[in-house]
């Protein structure tokens, strides 16, 4: 659906429901959700989304993912405080990976790291960016 | 190997072909690329890189990813014109995902637009937020 309408002009509306119906959901179920820091635009991870953790993301406003290893729904933060607040989402021109904008609480890492891109390829060397804070408790 | 150094401190380094062996690539031999306009900060796509793809990027500093409806290298502009500088290349805590910050030549979707995420859900709704250019021929 999103591909017949990729010529429609700006600020077409489609209904949300169809264009769920239509995705390409993978073998698994799945779209690929990166979250990007709503503000300075820094993208703290790729996860996972089935349709009913992208229905509870927008019903709820708060992110949840699919989670590949434990196969089941992965409401982000519920044990390390590390919440998403979803500030909007856009779905990318076939479907299959949607943005997340985010306010994040925390580090989006469940290294305590801000984002989960921190190992930077230099030429023949990969550099890890950043130390992993001391993980506390979640509040 | 990545895993392995979660805890390891800032500036630790480590041999490319080492990290390259060791990522999970999926099944078919891919991991996701996100690229990200690197100035902006901009979410431009997200596509698939296998290894090949991944060493000729690093190796050529123009992105290349694979193509997975056309199993083959997919060289991003080569027919368009629409090119990524590859500015670097950053891999996630688990391996399974690299994000690109590129210099973007023109429109990095298909259709023209600068980003591939222009559908934002809005409610019960998908606003289609630019009208797509245009398309020329390549320079």
């Amino acid at each position: 659906m999103l591909a017949q309408h990729e010529a429609s002009p700006a600020d077409t509306l489609l209904r949300l429901s169809e264009v769920l119906d239509s995705l390409p959901w993978n073998a698994d179920g799945l779209i690929a959700a990166i979250a990007q820091q709503h503000d300075t635009g820094e993208v703290l991870m790729l996860a996972w989304m089935n349709r009913a953790a992208l229905e509870e993301t927008l019903a709820t406003g708060r992110v949840c993912y699919w989670s590949r290893s434990r196969s089941s729904l992965w409401r982000k933060g519920e044990t390390s405080g590390a919440v998403q607040q979803l500030i909007d989402a856009r779905l990318d021109c076939d479907g299959d990976a949607v943005l997340l904008r985010v306010a994040q609480t925390g580090g989006a890492c469940h290294t305590g790291r801000a984002s989960c891109f921190y190992n930077r390829i230099e030429g023949d060397r990969v550099r890890i960016l950043s130390t992993a804070p001391l993980l506390k408790s979640p509040p």
